[in-house]
């Protein structure tokens, strides 16, 4: 039986500012990436959709992000590793509370735009964000790019005790080394749902995608992003579940989150 | 045997900007009430400031205020009720997790300036805040101010079983009612050190202090604040020390630290 | 000839987050007030709101709320005098600059939310606006509560040479008192299209509303509020614009933006 | 005659932080940096600030930076052109209304910290901060650095009819290329006092500097950049101060406040 997470970014809206359409994505997906307030998110939003979650069976992830609301954490800044490592490990902690309070945990961290980009690229900073998730609780897994990309996760896996879940965008071209297509390139972002999910199948069953040049590329992803920010793209979402649904894969979060539950 | 704790602020420190004394004061108190952001701190001072505390075996204790670092925390902001559940959740899980990654936990919680004031004042949002601390983790403390005002947490005691530690501050004169003389007011705030580390005995051995009009108010704390934010208030500091251990009293935290830690 | 001004607040948005429907509002009203990255908006918003602005030939007025983006300027903050006055120059500053870029000028200033609620009940908050908007640029005029809550404002005008333009908002109900309903009351807030357009309509051309016990009251307001955040307010505001025009009142700025522009 | 503007960087506190010695630095130089809010400062200091400076008639410039307290703009941040634009033109302007509260006048720019770094070394970042000067006020002047890495400043001068003052640093190291040594080099900053002072008149009288290697280079700088943060850095500047005016070179602002007062 071939089973598959799907994830996405909750918890996006501040304050005044509505962002986001989760509570018609939730009951679709397996995994959420909750905002902690750095990128986008606040406290109250975190509680909301902590719940939101925890009533759909979704699992709980920390999203955390440089400290820019204003750029939404797109705009890449230059933290020293310790500011890193605390800005991380501030987040986390954050979300956990919240997490408490609604009697449920938090099972795994994606880091947000331009950070997670930063970390794709640069092993030290993976380095740093691991090891903060490490140190707050190794029950948590850290979710990556799967593909070449991803090729220092596991050796962090390795050495830290790291959890890491790959994860695969299926409305994302690839390249034929393995890793995503630049979004400013043509073609680099795919919109019609029927190929989109069509990609989502086989990354799920085979493990593979096909890349920009006809290749087959290897992912052996545990988990496909998806998004769910307009109306369009909770169709699309429907489209892939459907495709799933009516292919005998099953939908459930890579890791498991009754594990570790800090209240009795 | 009397036994007194000695809470002071620490952790106020901002990016480049420093406040307080924190190295000298570490070693002299027996808790730290560490700022979470909020209206001072930053997640590295944070993680500084716990790793300190641990060194010196000092309670760790969150300092929640207001959102407001330009304000100090000092300007009072009107929080929904679920705006300030909110805000005291995240500035406390923020920092336990740093808390967990050096080993220890977050013992207590002491609202900060406007916030703590407010809560002295406003029955419902101590109720609020208590909510809160309960609702993360029922093992953690709510420091509030010692006498008369304190009743409306003696209930919170009893009703939603907080561990509730009373402060009185010996460098503040009293009013007869049993409550601090408002600042504005001359001679509200005691500064002849030995005058000062006489009161805080008398706080300590009979749980007593002498307010304006000479009459003896009850007041029954289990912990003294102190300041360290210059090196006349660090002198103080030791003055009271040295008083209390010419007079057999223990310095010691009101809670043990010990209970409950996250990690084995 | 009747004329009557037509004001609404504009460049909400903020980063990633979109509020208001500033594009299609702006066509239909005379004075713009531009958000100032305090409670919301952000550099880039400014430069682009104040652009639209000059293009539909309205005026620009600067905004300027409590230092407090997470709760839009909504929430209540103790600011001393100093600390209100310094915020006020600040955003409008701020803004001003946006406008010499675009070779215009700011016209006038109207506080937000929870500071324009302060200012309306405490005649010392709205002197020190009133000092702030003077010492900058005193061919400024400030846009007040018009009716009884606005009598202090003609104190300012009187003593200070400040220009006030007072406003009335069709879509409230008035007491018999002559101020605002507050919100939470049932029928506080108007949302019958026609019955707003008639009552903006005698606002505009007699002066007067009828207040909730049917009594006429006068106003005397050279300006209306009026809401375009959501599509139904957009077709409201033309209903207005529409019985306007039908009934021979000319809809212009207030004041001349013509003048003391600071580049030829 | 031999004449050299001395600027310093001022208006660094923020809230409750005091950062720098104002008091004692701004009698002694020509020129004042002040920060404008984003990387430090905040409106009641950049109110006080101002004050200050024109009581020691001292030329007021506007100081800005990235968006970001935390880490005192020393942070690279990826701003869009766009959002740098916007950003600058907001810092300006928020200290030009202050200057106008207080009759006087902002007369320079120098960006700060990591962003006049940046502008140093690419000429977009350099050009988008000019075309924003030119925009709000074509009468300031941009603070640059002296040497071959501004050449690209006497490009836009010549291109924008941007104003450009070029400054160098008496107490750092200059590599043979003409330009600073990087600080993580030894040597890189120079704390003897005689010898930053000697540097400094040479500076000012010859234009030159001796290089890391012994040679002379060109500078040609109009200003000198000085720190005044701490008691030592005081005496620094004063020990520069009696070499200039031993040598008979007058210090003096490098452009005329005076010129372009908003008010009569």
């Amino acid at each position: 039986m071939t089973t598959i997470d799907l994830n996405c970014d909750m918890g996006e809206s501040f304050g005044a500012y509505t962002l986001g359409m989760d509570e018609a994505v939730m009951p679709l997906i397996t995994s959420a990436n909750i905002a902690c307030g750095y990128h986008a998110g606040d406290p109250t939003v975190m509680d909301r959709t902590i719940g939101l979650a925890k009533k759909n069976g979704v699992n709980i992830g920390a999203h955390p992000g440089y400290p820019d609301i204003e750029g939404f954490g797109r705009r890449h800044m230059d933290l020293t590793p310790q500011e890193l490592r605390s800005a991380i490990i501030y987040q986390i902690g954050a979300l956990q509370a919240f997490a408490r309070a609604h009697n449920t945990r938090v099972t795994h961290v994606k880091p947000h735009g331009s950070l997670y980009l930063k970390a794709v690229e640069d092993p030290a900073t993976a380095a740093t964000i691991a090891q903060a998730i490490v140190d707050v609780d190794p029950d948590m897994a850290y979710i990556a790019l799967a593909g070449k990309k991803g090729e220092h996760m596991t050796a962090l896996s390795r050495t830290m005790g790291l959890k890491v879940i790959f994860e695969a965008f299926p409305d994302r071209a690839y390249t034929p080394e393995g890793t995503l297509a630049p979004r400013k390139l043509p073609g680099a972002v795919i919109s019609n749902p029927s190929e989109v999910a069509e990609r989502a199948l086989m990354m799920a069953t085979q493990g593979e995608v096909i890349a920009t040049d006809g290749t087959r590329i290897q992912l052996n992803a545990q988990t496909l992003c998806i998004h769910g920010d307009n109306p369009k793209a909770v169709d699309l979402v429907k489209t892939i579940r459907q495709a799933m649904e009516s292919n005998g894969v099953t939908l459930a979060p890579a890791i498991d989150a009754g594990k570790g539950l800090t209240h009795g």
